[in-house]
């Protein structure tokens, strides 16, 4: 049987970038945390990190990481089948979830908000913001146990759901329209272009589909309510989903620039088949909550 | 004199993230990249790089780059003066920034939107988000030709102008705020608290600056939106900029829970002694908007 006081030696370095907030986490002292990720070493014969700034799990590490979350939430599953005695519905189930930004600032919040009278579990939500193209690497390398983004193939041991979609508008300021005199969208491959990060392709493939082309004037921006901030003072023009509109349209802030097309961003909900419980019924509560804010597609 | 080709090729490797990426962005091969770097580290007889993935740059690197940033603003400077055959004010100034989330989601975005009639230069800005505290680390590090953080003291070769503060309140939903029962701020340290991300500390500072207590149930929600809405979905309490608030006191989403308490984050403007014309223009305009948007402090 795995000494699994290693394995969570070897998730707090990774998690926490580093052996000296491992230790501090663990309660432990530093030298501590090392004996134990080189007790693991030895006893498997193969590295489990790379000793870079910050370290990071080897495949044999993230292969074991992977295992350390399944085992976590069988554990919770296990408590809850236990006598109540050993389950404490008071204290707070830690969960970590990797998201993408605009679901992040848009529908989630309200999706992990789960009702007193729906069930008793109280949670502790940890969420880290990646691209919904890349949030499931972090379910591939076992740091998270439930990751929303747009892909829908689940991982190795992980199931997934759909959600539903976030609903990409074209828009800018109407004073950017104006300032620019947009008559035709073909105009925009030339016109100052609001992106998120290195990883949001969603501009691109704006433009790709409308006449083959490529921003070639861009800001980068990494912050969504910052995005819409950005297009309401009329730095650029970029995608929004329908959700972050709220009344800025009524309000005259922005335009639409064509109502008629839209990018749909899939979303879906992975979490490992050992699904505890208590992660199912806020799984349950989230899709809820998705199918009443994300456009169902059928 | 120095190879700027060699900077260059240091600069686009630790911002780039690697080799790689670096080639890309210069049009040239992956392996005339590593040759500029070595070509560099055999000049100075001492490493530039730290191979580790990402490469970072030691400290000979960043001096190296520091310079760059401020032989970049003198270039700018530079072209103004000459013949304006050589000064193209269609092609955007690219400007990088760090700067905190909450900016960011608020009053910057409007800041650095400078309009045609205030001056001709237009601007490609690369926004870094970073906390308010750490966000300077990229100026020090010669990553970034503009700071915002909260950090008044100048970098070795910049100067630093004050902008004012964000002011942010102890804010909750009204059902969160029934939920628990409010009725003493005491309460707050047992109950679920919202955390940006593991360097914001405003909410650990209240509750010490309160009683001497720090949160015991944290979230960590790192997106200014994502923070607000979780509020408003009674995730938990936290504290939030008046200038996020909008609307939503008066709609009932949210709470003041001690309008009479406060605290400010003052925010400074950093960049370099050798800062061009173009980037002067933009803090003049920047400062402007500041000092309608922020607390002025006296």
């Amino acid at each position: 049987m795995i000494d699994y006081q290693l394995l969570q030696a070897l998730y707090a370095v990774v998690t926490e970038k580093g052996f000296d907030r491992a230790a501090q986490t663990l309660f432990i002292t530093q030298s501590a945390v090392s004996k134990r990720i080189y007790q693991l070493e030895s006893l498997l014969g193969e590295p489990v990190l790379i000793r870079t700034k910050p370290p990071k799990a080897t495949e044999l590490g993230v292969k074991l990481l992977t295992h350390l979350q399944q085992v976590k939430q069988l554990e919770l599953s296990l408590n809850l089948q236990s006598s109540t005695e050993f389950v404490d519905k008071q204290l707070p189930v830690s969960v970590k979830i990797s998201a993408n930004a605009d679901s992040l600032a848009t529908w989630l919040p309200e999706a992990l908000s789960v009702p007193e009278d729906y069930c008793d579990f109280k949670y502790r939500f940890e969420i880290i913001a990646e691209d919904q193209t890349i949030a499931l690497n972090r379910m591939k390398a076992g740091e998270v146990m439930i990751s929303i983004c747009s892909i829908d193939k689940p991982v190795n041991g992980g199931k997934v759901f759909e959600l539903g979609a976030l609903r990409y508008f074209v828009i800018c300021s109407p004073a950017f329209k104006k300032r620019y005199n947009i008559t035709s969208l073909h105009q925009l491959t030339e016109l100052p272009c609001l992106v998120f990060d290195e990883h949001d392709k969603l501009q691109h493939q704006f433009l790709t589909h409308l006449n083959g082309s490529l921003p070639k004037y861009t800001h980068i921006c990494p912050s969504s309510e910052g995005f819409k901030q950005a297009m309401i003072a009329g730095l650029g023009y970029g995608l929004l989903p329908s959700l972050q509109l709220g009344e800025t349209i009524e309000k005259g802030e922005l335009v639409n620039l064509m109502p008629e097309f839209y990018l749909d961003t899939p979303l879906y909900w992975h979490c490992w088949e050992t699904e505890s419980i208590q992660l199912e019924m806020l799984r349950c509560h989230a899709i809820t909550i998705a199918s009443k804010r994300l456009y169902q597609i059928i």
